[in-house]
């Protein structure tokens, strides 16, 4: 996340407050970019038109989330460069989706994603400094810590209502009613997994969130949709059920593992790409686990998977002489 | 829990053995005072008072749980200005309290609080090395943590027997039968938030430990009311259930957090304000996760949301170039 | 686990493939050794015929996983003395046998085994990095955590099938059918303690265990012996349940933590082996607390208390200025 990909985009130079607008919205939208590690206001639109295509609620919340994390770092005087980088709102927008995926939209319920999203750039800057030591980036976990403790609290909070997309707590996973793996299995699932990534569904927007890739980096986008089959495929193998590998949910953190290590951390190499293709075969492996060890909890297990198996392969790699950072 | 907030205190200086244990009872009451970050023999005195007010048994659990951790940092020839500080002595005393009411006090209980306490000093040792790194200090994180493996360990023992106040495992919490909440929930509540930071409770032992940290810093006791009355007025907000509310424990990691970021890691200024009532308001939510979190295993969430959420307000605040640290 | 104990061993210089395969022997043997932080390619060959002699299985699993994960190290160029003193064998051996303890080894099952040696080899690579800033070993960390990931992963995934010896999920421990302890359940249970460090029982593997052990450091065996004893004192002291006793699963985080801190990372004194006796004890009661906080989960503790306790006892020593690190 803290590399920058390209400077293309929307920003516009000049003073005044028009000027300052724009330069406003042009973060806001690498904001959405930087979900899938692009600091391209281009691809942040389109992600944003590919949500609004499956949920006006989750489009706008996608809004209000990148808008209040961002306007929060602006606040707090955070160096420009990040912000307008979009670092800071990333997070903001997938806390703000995730509680509304799994709350009732009430007047209470605005008032919490936006003290949630204004927390994710708290957490956001803590985990930069954290993260620093080992100059690994922060990826999505100041989402994923900041979603969980706000969906966590929710069990102590009368006033919250579930929307009961929750994982049920204390019950094993049923992998007993299995249906059977077909072609429509394949193809729906490799772009729910694209979708999944901003917790959406449908072909259409996982379509759409592969052209604003394509658009950022073709590799990206490349890595993006092998990323989301070998999540499928590795799923599929071991026998998940087929409900699951459909939706998507053994995809979307292979999606942003493939993109991470297989089109922005490394150059390329056929040594990195088999180190990618590793970590995205472990990120379904990964996926399970964390899913399953969140489950007496009831909760979902967000990108947790791809934040750790990504930290791990960063770790690791310096020690790997076979492999060369991207310039 | 590093910096230094005064010299105050009971010190004598000079030599033999009646000055030594002087200097030995001055550390043990400054580790008191160090629960509420008061590095001031006079405070931790007033806390001490307001323990016995409440129950003989903590009062001793207190002093043997200081008297124990700083003794063996002592023993260890830790270097002798951070013992007298009494920083090796504040998570002595709540590990003791905590087992003692959670754990009936039988003589293999007594065993187990000396064991505990010692192995505070070394958990403490190790943390200051851990967090070093990011210059953050080390604040209850010893104490939570080994109070949590002492307490776990028992459903493995079967010697010692549990008093019956840890939460149920497994249920979930009944956020159903609601009291209302009047005029005296919140004054009960409001002292009671103070009292929870020793496990006691009771306006006396509040108003004590109010006056301890007014002796010790004005800031520090105004931020401590304040934070208690915030905690309060979000768990209300939220819809928690009245003798939750009541009983302070939506408090006392308020307490804390209002007392360190208030009052304590941050020269005073209207954004530093701001971002110690963001901080507070965030603990109250926290503590809602954490206590969740837990409740599966049938622990309780202790001061570890306190320290979560000041070490993340804590790490993040050199991005943040509107707010100074303390000089 | 970083330092190196002797240079005793099988290793063969000179050149051509012949002596490449005896280093590489040499190798997987020293990993062997590593799993009770020996160095030492005769002890890990003792510790394969103590393996081979309960169970053929166990004995293929463990030349498996130290092959797969030394050979993945030399794949990715880690530097060739860490591969060599077999720092990156341990790991894969551990989470094999672990693997193959708990699932049943079907074709998929050795597939997932490969998977995941070669796994922990990243993960070793990553530990090393993260530790490397406080200066203390990754101990078998990285196996802990891919044996963890893998063991809940089949959760979700229909076609890996348990072997029923997992702890079963929800239910509380029974402490309440407790045998009496006799001396067989000290002596069957102090050399159980020895086997359970591979996962392994019986007396003659504990025996075999411990030959390995004083050929390669007559200070680590002994270490060894007395710290099996403690954890079974500790565990019958504190009312554990007879059958738990006998097996050794008291005793084998206590046997790593006696070896380390008795007899590997520091000097000798009675203040240091006073140290390394609080360590051991301390270990018992870190086991209880993990086994419990992962029963709701239907997990095994492996050797997370070791590696907990040794982490915090490194940590926290240097503060100590009693203790006098090995040179």
């Amino acid at each position: 996340m803290s590399v920058r990909l390209s400077s293309t985009g929307l920003a516009v130079s000049g003073e005044g407050s028009l000027a300052q607008a724009a330069g406003f919205l042009d973060a806001v939208l690498r904001g959405l970019g930087q979900v899938m590690l692009q600091n391209n206001s281009y691809a942040g639109l389109l992600f944003l038109i590919g949500i609004f295509c499956h949920s006006t609620l989750f489009g706008l919340a996608a809004l209000v989330g990148t808008t209040v994390s961002t306007a929060a770092a602006k606040l707090l005087a955070v160096e420009p460069d990040q912000v307008c980088d979009g670092l800071f709102g990333f997070n903001g927008a997938l806390v703000a989706i995730a509680l509304l995926y799994f709350l009732h939209p009430e007047g209470l319920t605005w008032a919490y994603v936006v003290l949630a999203a204004a927390g994710s750039t708290i957490v956001m800057a803590a985990m930069l400094r954290l993260t620093q030591v080992w100059k690994v980036p922060a990826l999505t976990a100041p989402f994923v810590f900041t979603a969980l403790v706000f969906l966590l609290a929710c069990a102590r909070f009368g006033r919250l209502h579930s929307t009961d997309v929750l994982p049920t707590a204390g019950l094993p996973a049923s992998t007993a009613v299995e249906g059977v793996v077909s072609l429509s299995t394949v193809v729906e699932g490799l772009f729910n997994g694209l979708a999944q990534v901003f917790f959406q569904s449908g072909v259409v927007t996982g379509v759409l969130f592969a052209l604003g890739l394509l658009v950022s980096s073709r590799r990206a986008g490349l890595a993006a949709l092998l990323g989301s089959l070998t999540g499928l495929l590795v799923a599929w193998g071991m026998g998940a059920a087929e409900p699951a590998i459909r939706s998507g949910a053994f995809g979307f953190n292979s999606v942003l593992t493939a993109i991470a290590l297989g089109a922005v951390f490394f150059a390329f190499s056929w040594t990195s790409a088999a180190y990618a293709l590793l970590a995205t075969i472990t990120t379904a492996v990964v996926f399970a686990a964390v899913s399953a060890a969140l489950q007496p909890l009831g909760m979902p297990a967000l990108t947790l998977p791809f934040v750790l198996v990504v930290w791990v392969f960063l770790l690791a790699s310096p020690l790997f002489r076979n492999l060369r950072a991207a310039s």
